[in-house]
């Protein structure tokens, strides 16, 4: 049998000789983390190769995700379906093996990891998920849920404020299941890190509530293994592994150094490197007896028909549990979940409530919540502004088997990224909210929330100048279009109680996929609507208004707040003989998926009179407009003032809106 | 005299009476941390009310800045230019007092908080102004520069990720003339933060450098005092001083709650805490005995006018040195600047490097640079990346009077909003770097950057699916927009080595706001250019190619790495005898600005033949090329693949151009 440093030879020469081929890529980590790595995997990662979705496996996460051949070394080496032609294709088009680790790319990783810090929080998100689900469904003598979350990380992690956001809510929580191991190799890509990273980072966890474990050699095998056990022995709170590597172990002229981290070493320091740990293989070539030091197949096998046994008997002792259970895991909707929502949106445009859509967004969570168990949602600081909380909340600090809201604090990067940790755990449907100005803050979760992808609910309120009085820095201007840009992202933002009920629906049902709702601080009118017109909601824009008896001379189209403004502009231009056609646009991208025959039939190209309105950046409306059109939209920053005053001063008037129909009608 | 106590009231009956009146505000902050601000003000804080811009003046800096009150009720009281009447119109439409203090509206104010944690990181920031200008400018006897940075912070400032990352590098910098103040009130708007909020914030803040003083009484004047001046003798390290408050103190009914944060008391509640502080007089009526109380106009001008002669001295002693000072402070350029800069241009138009523009910014700071002291710039630990060192950088962290660089490690947010503290201070031109891609981090602060507004120029390389390996992560595709989108920011992507230089140019001659430029990781071609269409470039749009003889039939629109591509397609087309018109548009902003006459030389409105070309989302372009027109552009995330793999499978060839013109002449 190899010896322990020969195993993490393995995952050095893959890395390297990878990287060397693709020339390009990081090799520095995976062999500073080599040694880590192979202890961690072959002594304490609970998985099964043969069903990287098996329920109850832990949950590794790469964090410092450019190290990504070390993950991919691990999952051919331990059995994954990722032969060694995906390794010898890393960083080419179509290939299994992509730069930074991609969840829906590769088998057996959980998460797409690369834009630092973020996958800490995905593995808070990770850990979280599994407390909260076994409080849920764990009975006498049944740990039907019961996984550890194990995250490797680095300096460029640590230095990231979303680090700080994730650490403190994993202590305030005490997620004793979670694990970090912490890369401490004294390098980021600036050079060696004490002139621009001087934390004490032991004390700093410590002061989060963390066990800390300091000083292990990163380089020894027993010593990890002490320290993995220790962490794992501490059930009370996070911990924190702290292990001082070499960065490009094994490479005799770049151990060490910067020049390691993200480049090919170079034919010749590849050949020295080979000489120094006497890896005396061809590249990408390994031999039988490394490959049965990593083979984690059987032993997988074993521990899911062991947990498959134990969910059998479980199932017989609690039948509805485990029936609910399963379900979860399916990630599958209630079977009456169709019928209860379209009863609840009829309903809604039957009584026609006139509240904030903030307000509806409550209601629609009050009417859905108690069929979904799954969603478990929360707010950064602003549970009584978002409305996010709803008569069945409970919180995840109380424990117990219900608790399904999150306190986030302040924290808008953190609670998005640790959403994408809940939604792509599994058996859960998160939601989290702010309002949408500080959307911003959590900005690339949102885009990973997308490109991973995860079905992550962005609850965002005060959407618009209607916020009024705390001013231009609480005003969201850009932030509509911006969101709308992120590719596979949805963004509705709906117009009255019914519109976001309907919202709200499609992103329940929006399943691998993150959808923003988009809400207003102020009271919205409630439209009238056919029952075709309410089905068609939710094909994401849809003719709101024609004129009865005659052809409309232009085209309305609004969102949100705005849709009130275009329909009472259609009355006072219906009273001066012109006729408008007004279309509600609730999500733009849903409309443009729609087939071009429907999108025709509510915006005709032979109508190019066409006025948009909503309160944002007016340039966005464009695409549907055109040059021949008008925007009646935001191009400044908004201002401190009550809200009605803002938008008659910025131009939101039944006047103005009028004045450029008649001006493209021309 | 007035007691401590009753200057306190003071405050807290203006913005208790304030919020009252405008029915909407923050009462909670002002009365809690009034004691804490009456004692600073009255006894640490040198400033002039007179001449709110003295140079020398320190800096306060409200990051809970949804208390605008406190800062409003201090600056009038203090003798700023805030009459009463303004605070009777407190958040109202052109008020000197809007809902969040702001720089631009407010004399006094230094800086435009509210999104919660970036004072924090613009409080780093000057304080890091002063550091630097002090090893500059400062002589034997001659402590020209020598303030200090003060900033109030509140829980919501502190789970906030940016201020791990502003902290972190201020006990890095060792910033000695930092002092925060902590207000510990132990409430935010979610209620009592044990739920959500459970660090050791001392422990934190010891754990980055940081000198802490706990547990001061934040309504014992004495305490707060002795704590404040410690804060000040410790020159080594910045200071945290921990106060422990009441939110809302002196609401006998919502002191210590939450219902004291964000809204009015109330009628009968403001009567009650009158008569819980003693504070019988009506509302917006100060004793002039407060008024004394307060008074610095005296003192400040004082301060300044024994300043003023120190320079004087100063400039008789350091005659070059001292000239320098005053043109720095007044933030105007070098007298020889615009020719050299111009110059610089010249010759790299008639030389034509070919070079990546993230080299061709390198270059343009290499010619720049040695003329301009006051820049000061850095990288979130991608230097080698962005080429963001010079040969005139020098390291902050290394002393002496002509560091100019900054390491800030892997610390977007924190980088960008300690550069708007540079750029508020004065004396500095800052610059921070990292990919586009990451700009999602510093989101909010480059907002701010444009609402404040502050001369920040930021800088974005890596600017498209060009990054080629690294993959979607590390891709930007929205981002381009997105930045455009926010209100009063350029956004800069230059085509070749002369557009950058232009760029560069542009961006610092900007003075008081901020500028993206945005630079390719790969080589680009040079494109030859008349002198007329070389000075048409800082227009933001010009017309680049022309057919010679004959009309043109279509437009392309490109910008960055896409204007060669459309400059071969146009020869390619030119080939077949299809006469196409390319436009080179680094700066849709600026272009949007110019006259219409311009715009319409530049895009005619006879031609709706057009098509756009850049490797950004697609939908943007639809401003110019209409429902008529077309885009090659992007419409999903990116891929992991060699660079040119990825601009040919993401449709960015000759082919692709041409037939899109060829469908767009019909």
């Amino acid at each position: 049998m190899p010896n322990r440093r020969e195993l993490a030879n393995a995952i050095r020469a893959l890395a390297m000789d990878a990287v060397e081929k693709a020339n390009s890529g990081h090799p520095g980590m995976p062999m500073g983390m080599a040694d880590i790595a192979e202890v961690l995997w072959n002594d304490f990662h609970r998985h099964n190769p043969g069903n990287p979705k098996w329920f109850n496996r832990d949950r590794f996460v790469l964090s410092n995700g450019h190290g990504s051949m070390l993950q991919y070394a691990l999952l051919h080496l331990a059995g994954y379906d990722l032969p060694m032609r995906e390794l010898e294709h890393f960083r080419q088009w179509h290939s299994k093996t992509p730069g930074h680790p991609e969840a829906a790319d590769t088998p057996g990783v959980e998460t797409t990891t690369g834009p630092l810090g973020q996958g800490v929080a995905n593995g808070v998100g990770f850990a979280l998920a599994e407390k909260v689900l076994a409080e849920r469904f764990n009975q006498p003598g049944f740990d039907l849920v019961d996984h550890h979350t194990w995250v490797f990380l680095g300096d460029g992690c640590l230095m990231e404020g979303v680090s700080q956001e994730a650490i403190s809510l994993a202590g305030t929580w005490k997620l004793g299941k979670l694990v970090m191991v912490y890369d401490d190799n004294n390098i980021s890509i600036d050079g060696e890190v004490p002139g621009w990273f001087t934390d004490d980072t032991a004390a700093r966890f410590e002061a989060c509530g963390w066990h800390v474990i300091r000083d292990v050699d990163g380089h020894d095998a027993e010593q990890i293994k002490a320290a993995l056990q220790a962490a794992k022995d501490e059930t009370g709170k996070p911990s924190l592994v702290m292990c001082k590597t070499l960065i490009g172990f094994g490479s005799p002229n770049k151990e060490g150094k910067e020049s390691s981290h993200g480049a090919a070493l170079g034919a010749d320091e590849v050949k020295a490197t080979r000489d120094m740990l006497d890896w005396r293989h061809a590249p990408f070539e390994i031999p039988q007896d490394i490959y049965d030091g990593f083979d984690a197949r059987e032993a997988g096998k074993k521990h899911e028909a062991a947990w498959n046994a134990l969910l059998d008997k479980y199932a017989e002792a609690h039948p509805e549990l485990a029936a609910e259970f399963k379900r979860r895991m399916a990630g599958e909707l209630p079977t009456d979940w169709a019928a209860q929502a379209q009863a609840y949106i009829a309903k809604t445009q039957a009584e026609g409530p006139e509240v904030a859509s903030r307000k509806a967004s409550q209601m629609a969570l009050n009417a859905f919540g108690p069929m979904l168990p799954e969603l478990i949602g929360g707010s950064a600081d602003l549970a009584g502004s978002n409305l996010t909380i709803w008569k069945g909340s409970r919180s995840v600090t109380e424990n117990g088997p219900d608790v399904n809201y999150v306190h986030y604090g302040v924290r808008e990067f953190g609670m998005t990224a640790i959403g994408n940790g809940l939604a792509l755990h599994g058996g859960f449907i998160p939601y989290d909210a702010t309002f949408l100005v500080f959307s911003d803050y959590a900005r690339n979760a949102v885009r990973m929330s997308a490109l991973i992808p995860a079905h992550s609910i962005h609850v965002y309120t005060h959407d618009s100048i209607g916020l009024g009085e705390d001013g231009p820095t609480h005003q969201p201007i850009e932030h509509l279009a911006s969101l709308r840009y992120i590719p596979n992202n949805h963004v509705w933002r709906p117009c009255d109680a019914v519109e976001s009920a309907v919202s709200w629906k499609a992103a329940i049902e929006r399943r691998g996929a993150p959808s923003c709702l988009v809400f207003s601080r102020q009271t919205l009118k409630h439209e009238q609507r056919t029952d075709e017109q309410l089905a068609q909601i939710e094909r994401g824009g849809y003719v709101l208004h024609d004129p009865a008896d005659t052809q409309f001379k232009a085209i309305l189209i609004a969102t949100g707040s705005e849709v009130g403004l275009a329909m009472e502009a259609m009355r006072h231009l219906a009273d001066q003989d012109i006729p408008v056609r007004v279309v509600s646009m609730p999500c733009a991208e849903v409309f443009d998926a729609q087939p071009v025959e429907y999108r025709e039939g509510v915006l005709p190209g032979h109508c190019r009179a066409r006025v948009a309105v909503e309160a944002g950046i007016a340039d966005y409306w464009r695409k549907y407009v055109g040059l021949d059109g008008e925007v009646i939209g935001m191009t400044t920053f908004g201002a401190s003032a009550p809200a009605g005053v803002l938008f008659e001063k910025f131009g939101f008037t039944v006047a103005n809106v009028a004045d450029a129909v008649r001006r493209v009608i021309g």
